[in-house]
């Protein structure tokens, strides 16, 4: 069994970081998989394909880094917000305070004599009060990311899943193999990223992996068509 | 003064919803003017702009939603796998899991007969128990949004502030005005739209509104001009 302190941990490879490596990890290889049909849809050359695959990796991962920044910072924000809201009626609204505190704890189970000297325990100390509020009342606690880890870690999955799509391109490039089907390489490849998200993110919760899988693929799929046609079909149609 | 009372809600527009509002929204505004300059940079006409912004629109957002989906799921499950692992130390290691409590609330302010009888009252309940190792011990609340829910309001916005930098291309084809200077209103306008996210993110969390604005538009601004480049440039350079 899984120690729980686990989640005390903030490394950039720890299971904390999950959400964000699965939501840049499918963004990127959606997004480099509609570049790649697009540009395979305009007959560009290999390097054309390769160098507009990582051209979008970096502004695209970028861009979605931007938002998850932006996004992490105004929740941190709006915790701290809450915060102060609590500190501002412990010093202005004591009375009804105090009251949500008894209320709190006679919800655990807490009653008479005992209810009283609890209140009065977790009332005398201005810190402990608050953060009693803000995980009891509020249900609200402290997010131990950083805005500049979340948005790291996802700009790295971005860059690492995205890639995967490129993968055949690079290969036939380097190794100068054949240019036959490398399309279908890539479809093959897309399906094998957004597989790789669904065996990571059943593995570490704990869930069916098969289930996981099918998941990531079947709504993933849906969007690489979307973007498929979005990327390859219009464009011909009105050039 | 704000009821913080107001965490507690989950409606569409609430604050609640204001990260993905964000995240959602910038993504939207850089990947549409991504696509209007490099459709532009190409000298589509304007219907075909925008098609293609639409169609980004649509299945850029897709992508995203689906990111956000598994991301907020795999939240949801890391929760209940932890709050599955902690019925489990209560069932297999009860004797560590007593002695966690009473380090909890003995940090808390409670000692001798008065902290034996919190400790008592506190794992005479498995419920409660259990809430306070996942609350206090791994500061874990449970999110009271759905993955439902986050990736609709992540959709929802990258659509409507996505559709910003659109607008005068829009705007230009229904009421047939001059097509001169399109591209400067879309970059003009990609401006305006993440300004709003800057304008937003503040007021809703009491922050300085100009340096919420300042914020936005100076990385939101680095993005797209990578976006720009990125769609723009190097496909003409390797035309």
């Amino acid at each position: 069994m899984e120690e729980p302190h686990a989640a005390g941990k903030t490394g950039l490879l720890s299971r904390d970081f999950l959400p964000e490596f699965v939501y840049g990890g499918i963004d990127g290889a959606i997004t480099t998989f509609a570049v790649v049909a697009g540009a395979t849809g305009a007959s560009f050359d290999i390097p054309v394909v390769i160098v507009l695959g990582f051209a979008n990796l970096i502004a695209d991962g970028f861009s979605m880094s931007v938002g998850n920044f932006f996004s992490s910072k105004a929740s941190v924000d709006a915790y701290e917000k809450h915060k102060a809201t609590e500190h501002w009626e412990i010093d202005n609204l004591r009375e009804t305070e105090v009251e949500e505190i008894r209320e709190i704890y006679r919800k655990k189970g807490f009653e008479g004599e005992l209810l009283e000297q609890v209140v009065a325990v977790i009332t005398s100390n201005k810190e402990v009060w608050v953060d009693t509020m803000m995980k009891e009342e509020l249900e609200l606690s402290k997010d131990q990311k950083s805005p500049y880890q979340t948005a790291g870690m996802t700009f790295f999955s971005f860059l690492l899943i995205g890639f995967i799509p490129l993968a055949a391109y690079v290969f036939a490039l380097i190794f100068d193999t054949s240019k036959d089907n490398l399309f279908l390489y890539a479809c093959i490849l897309t399906g094998v990223a957004l597989s790789i998200i669904g065996v990571l993110k059943s593995t570490v919760n704990n869930k069916n992996v098969l289930q996981g899988v099918a998941e990531t693929l079947f709504l993933g799929g849906i969007a690489a068509i979307l973007a498929y046609f979005a990327g390859d079909f219009l464009e011909n149609l009105f050039r």
